[in-house]
């Protein structure tokens, strides 16, 4: 009998092998096929029919994008620039080809584009691979200041071989000690230095870090994986014109668009050693059937539309932190507004840590996730924060006066040890009581 | 303005600013989703509907595998073994991180599986990941052999930062070099050593490369990618039993299934530490939507549907191999019986070489690519072969009698100087005869 890892903890351990002993002795074609089809409903049911989704790393497409998507070329390599490809008979597919990067360089206020990495994750290592040599130093935000894994040892960074310093953070300000950042530079000569985060409450100055970055040399690197929507209608702030280098992304999170890493630039120079990381580095074979999706997410983004969803986003977030605030959460960055994102962040040691409160509310059909908060302790210890991101519900057509009786809801929880069962149906008569519309329609 | 590529070759520029003029004034989200409805719809019928797809690294999926491919969980990032997973509310999925796995590893005659990697050639960078630190020799098949891009140095090895060298190898005998070996590996001491190739008409003798390895202490991988359904169903060859100590592969070749890599051991101590080069080495997401159809291209892959398949596949090969042969060409292997896979090689340095034979089939609806020939001369200065998979024609159900006509056509187009356009009415019409059918259905 073959095996799911062994060696993964207990709790891990436990569910592999109830799930395994569902299915083990289902394994023709047909009967494979029903089990796959009833979680997939299962699964939509609980998650996208019934559960209030805040989970910051996620959204849906919007339905233009989605309609889009094409997998029927998606097992198609189309290797090589348009006019050079490896294979033949791809022609039609270069009008994606160059209609994505296109839009994306512009949206993104670049010059170039790199649009064909499957995610952010792997935009990074593209960025790693073009830009680093082994045992060059990267210096990234810590994983407590949501730092993220592409950038730590045993992520991306660690690929590459490279040595992984910590930037000085000042927890209290919620942001780049920039008094110590100079000092810091000479001292470790990064190659590299990333910023951009998985929980961005406010924007970097990333015209100060560039200045000194400057004086070391180095080339600045800004992940906008979680705030590229916001990004791209202008909100929040522009990596590129505040003079980063180079600017990652993930295309599903606040984008709106297929899964899917960018690499944007205005630097032409960057732009072709990231490209040819990127092919004929790390793609044999990329998905072209979501270039299409990208580009008509991207296009949407672009219209007033498409500034009154990230709008909402923001509008949605820092309402939802005056709600949370009220409801007795210590939500982070009280002093100064909350958030100017799409993200929120509770510090929830008052409720058993981070993952325990997840845990939950996911009881109660409203999915999240734990993060690290600055200042805390070592992130492997656990999560002291509660991420939220409201790009989801949102979209789905969730505002202020929703997002109040979510707060109510989570206090009850959480605060007031109410059973997550018995808020749960609370939970999935709002989520079926908002109607599902397309924000960016 | 944005731009694309600006640093590519002259023939890629002049396409990439002709697509660019054809696109630049349509930036509107519904102009855009026009556009791209219309490249998709006119690149299936010429490709689809139209084409004669003999390319080697494709295939289109089964139709059931197809049908439970889900893009709506694919923006939902599932980060953990089920049961300690980062996110929440994502238990329904489970199912098919451990369904795909378990039927995976069982089907390659494995114990463990990793099938979260978005390609092969991510696949084999987890293995180099996992496996090797920078600065360690990896030995793998000369590129005008079929070795990939991921084993060379502008690929995945060159990402971890290893020093590549060339395994030797007999062209003659169209083989490893099996009488140097034990030197070489005792000179260069490689840490891994990668067999499996692009162009793979016949098998490796992998016993006898493992007893090599065994002597320096290297670790075997086997780069199934284009035969792995050949593996799969017990045709060709079975890497494992036969000792390697890790296969990768590509789920979209001959294995039909969804796009995506899989590495698979029987060592648990290898498994694991690719495992966690995958996650949370390489993925902060992936794409959980493709797992059902995975697991259900691999179970019926196990099926006598599956089995018969794959030796259609192989007999389609032979077939088109011989009627090759007899209408003229210079097909490799004519002295061992041409191939023992589903590949079929021609010597195309009568017929201008190999990118320009495949760019005159290409005018006339025939797709397939040029291909590096062992013993020719460096590949950057062009490939002599034409390489043909039969995967994809087996699955439309071209037989043998299809495939003769396919060679007599080729010969008009390569041998006799027909113009490529009068062929390609003849081409489309013999596409249109063929009723599409699933030959796993």
């Amino acid at each position: 009998m073959t095996e799911i890892a062994p060696w993964a903890a207990p709790a891990a351990r436990r569910r592999l092998q109830e799930v395994a002993a569902a299915v083990t002795n289902r394994t023709g074609p047909t009967e494979v096929a029903e089990t796959v089809r009833a979680a997939l409903a299962a699964h939509r049911r609980q998650f996208d029919d019934e559960g209030i989704v805040l989970y910051a790393g996620t959204n849906v497409p919007s339905s233009a994008a989605l309609a889009a998507y094409d997998p029927a070329v998606s097992t198609r390599p189309s290797m090589g620039w348009p006019g050079e490809k490896y294979q033949t008979g791809l022609d039609h597919l270069d009008t994606l080809e160059v209609l994505a990067p296109l839009l994306v360089a512009e949206r993104m206020a670049g010059r170039f584009a790199e649009v064909r990495l499957p995610s952010a994750t792997m935009a990074n290592l593209a960025v790693y691979r073009a830009l680093a040599e082994p045992g060059d130093t990267v210096a990234v935000l810590p994983e407590a200041a949501g730092g993220h894994a592409s950038h730590h040892a045993y992520g991306a960074a660690g690929i590459r071989g490279l040595r992984v310093v910590d930037l000085p953070y000042d927890a209290g300000a919620l942001g780049i000690d920039h008094a110590a950042l100079p000092g810091f530079l000479r001292a470790h000569r990064p190659r590299l230095v990333v910023v951009g985060a998985s929980l961005m409450l406010f924007p970097h100055d990333v015209a100060r870090v560039r200045a000194a970055v400057d004086e070391v040399g180095a080339t600045l690197v800004y992940d906008a994986s979680h705030v590229a929507g916001l990004v791209a209608t202008g909100l929040f702030q522009r990596p590129l014109p505040e003079r980063a280098h180079v600017v990652t992304f993930s295309t599903y999170k606040s984008y709106g668009g297929p899964p899917g890493g960018c690499v944007v630039t205005r630097d032409e120079r960057l732009a072709e050693r990231i490209s040819l990381a990127a092919y004929p580095g790390m793609l044999a074979n990329y998905d072209v059937g979501r270039l299409g999706a990208l580009a008509i997410a991207t296009a949407e983004l672009g219209t007033p539309a498409g500034r009154r969803y990230a709008e909402r986003c923001a509008g949605n977030a820092r309402a939802f932190a005056e709600a949370l605030h009220d409801a007795g959460f210590a939500v982070t960055g009280a002093g100064r507004g909350f958030t100017r994102s799409h993200h929120v962040a509770v510090d929830a040691a008052g409720c058993g840590g981070g993952e325990a409160a997840a845990a939950r509310l996911a009881a109660a059909g409203i999915y999240l996730s734990a993060i690290g908060l600055p200042g805390q302790g070592p992130v492997a210890e656990g999560l002291r924060g509660l991420r939220i991101g409201t790009q989801e519900v949102t979209r789905r057509g969730f505002g202020a006066e929703h997002l109040r009786v979510v707060a109510a809801l989570m206090r009850h929880v959480l605060l007031d040890g109410t059973d997550p069962a018995e808020i749960r149906p609370e939970v999935v008569a709002l989520r079926r009581s908002v109607s599902e519309k397309d924000s960016t329609d």
